[in-house]
């Protein structure tokens, strides 16, 4: 074992660098949909002089020796593979797929675990908003499949995406699914894992960052305030069924904040009904617009002012809206904080 | 700049192994509250030959070049602190205090963020439940606080805490404090950033993984699943004010599952209050404690067996209770959805 070996990363990037033709143009193929892989190329190949040529298929990024030190593992796919002991019994790392949660925005909020899988991995699928740099931690061989999900856009349907995993695992390889925030927060990762299942193929889940943790981290706050916000819901603006009821409005209660995700299309709803709400003039609305990226942009607003804002700052994706009902409100309107009962149902609405 | 440099851990291995009077004996004499510190230190100094002294205080873990380039910072603290341009813009990484998340249970659940900013801590303030061999990222002359609180047994208050926050931040230090799972969800991360507000201290936070996403991720399963659980409730047992009722239960309705913090010491409260649900039947209990540690077990119970269940297998701290309640139960039962409204909230009790 060389003691300090290349990164993938660099490995990768001078593989592109010096291999147009080869896999950096097919990464590049992907063109606008995931702006900015690529990008590093250049800069990187100006380290070229200290990379070498890598031998094998060993994952080495992160660093061999203080990912073998301080991770427990040893430094080779191989032994990834067979580590035994503390490490290897919770820690999985030998399953067929792994569904990792690449967190959501910046690609430093991924945890080292997902790292490792990442550098593992023989192919990987990823979504739109995953940072395209976060691929730059994949061996050179590594194929890159990009599934989209954009809404509106040309993408995978989820049904091939659960094929795709599938059949790539069925042919051996090591699988990573990337996706934005956490596997297991509107996700989809259910019917993925349902598929896998019912193939019997063994997977893991490496959980990620949500995006409200990361959201409210952004703007300095914080989702649960001892005395003040004691229930955080997450719910999304989507359902299933265009048109269902939005199911969380019972639970936006004092001591309550509501996180909706992909609620944008949905804000003339979600207003709409917070405009008959008992507690309508305490709800604090926060916006929180591209958390964790270059553009963020934090948004206050009134709850019968949301779409309007979101219109009115050309916000679209990539955005949680905060409902917040403090626990005073309650006082400060001179009534007792409202029990379990119908009554609390009847008093939210 | 060397290309390959010494990674902070193994530098503090080597530290507290050549000088058992310093660095160790501090880290050592914390005792079985943090048990495992330091435990890496014999086998990492088996590595000394590679080890050289480290010049100046630059962080240096993750690996220099690796963490360079991916992370778009520089190599040295200097460096970070005084970073421009779109790394610098979202990321912060020059605040005087990082609230950090560490994750749940397993350490390679820290964020590459977290890991950063553990390598550049002049002191760090860390909690019980937080796995000690994180410390080995730091500096061997960074100075490590336990401040405990654990429930029922000697630790700092609350207060004392945040104090000490802002005298380290005056005295020009570049504090992190470590908490588990994600700052902003059960962990008292509002009255720290309260305190360094009115101080006018500066401060980020990096949000974590939060230990619901951890344990759903253990056991395979998910938190949401569409069409069948299209909300999250996230609360916890415990209340400001003892006896307080539960606020999380009107929320408990099909399509939504709940994640109870901190909730073993209410069990008998929680199976009371949920004994009279009008869906009580169809109610799913699952309880995941140490997740992601290898002691970790899922059990699942009837919605009235929770203290027993917790009893019998002696399970205490670290434990997520979910309760489920999906869509189709409501289907199975003949009823239509419940919609929003006063109707909702007395079905649900």
């Amino acid at each position: 074992m060389t003691l300090f070996q290349i990164p993938n990363m660099l490995a990768r990037a001078v593989t592109r660098a010096f291999a147009p033709g080869g896999e950096c143009a097919r990464t590049e193929a992907l063109g606008p949909s995931i702006p900015g892989v690529g990008a590093r190329a250049g800069a990187l190949a100006s380290f070229r002089g200290a990379a070498q040529p890598r031998s094998g298929s060993a994952p080495q990024g992160l660093g061999g020796l203080w990912r073998s030190a301080f991770l427990g593992g040893t430094n080779d796919l191989q032994g990834d593979r067979l580590a035994t002991g503390r490490a290897a019994d919770h820690r999985g790392g030998n399953h067929a797929v792994a569904l990792v949660g690449a967190g959501p925005g910046a690609k430093d909020l991924i945890t080292l675990r997902g790292v490792r899988r990442l550098e593992a991995a023989d192919i990987v699928f990823f979504d739109r908003l995953v940072d395209p740099e976060l691929l730059d931690l994949t061996r050179p061989e590594a194929e890159l499949v990009y599934v989209g999900k954009a809404p509106g856009r040309h993408s995978w349907s989820q049904a091939r995406i659960s094929e795709a995993l599938v059949v790539a695992a069925q042919q051996g390889k090591r699988v990573v699914r990337l996706k934005c925030g956490d596997p297991g927060v509107f996700a989809r990762g259910a019917e993925e894992a349902d598929a896998l299942r019912m193939a019997g193929i063994d997977y893991e889940i490496v959980p990620g960052v949500t995006a409200a943790s990361a959201a409210a981290a952004a703007t300095g706050g914080f989702l649960t305030e001892r005395g003040t916000i004691d229930t955080l819901v997450l719910t999304t603006g989507r359902t299933e069924v265009a048109g269902a009821d939005a199911d969380w409005l019972p639970a936006l209660r004092p001591g309550c904040k509501v996180a909706i995700y992909m609620g944008v299309a949905e804000a003339g709803r979600i207003e709409a009904t917070l405009s008959d709400h008992a507690w309508r003039d305490h709800i604090q609305v926060e916006i929180v617009a591209d958390a964790q990226m270059p553009g963020q942009r934090a948004l206050r607003c009134g709850p019968t002012a949301i779409a309007d804002t979101l219109r009115g700052n050309g916000i679209k994706n990539r955005t949680i809206i905060f409902l917040s009902l403090p626990k005073d409100c309650a006082l400060a309107s001179g009534e007792s904080s409202l029990r379990i009962g119908g009554e609390a149902g009847q008093a939210c609405v």
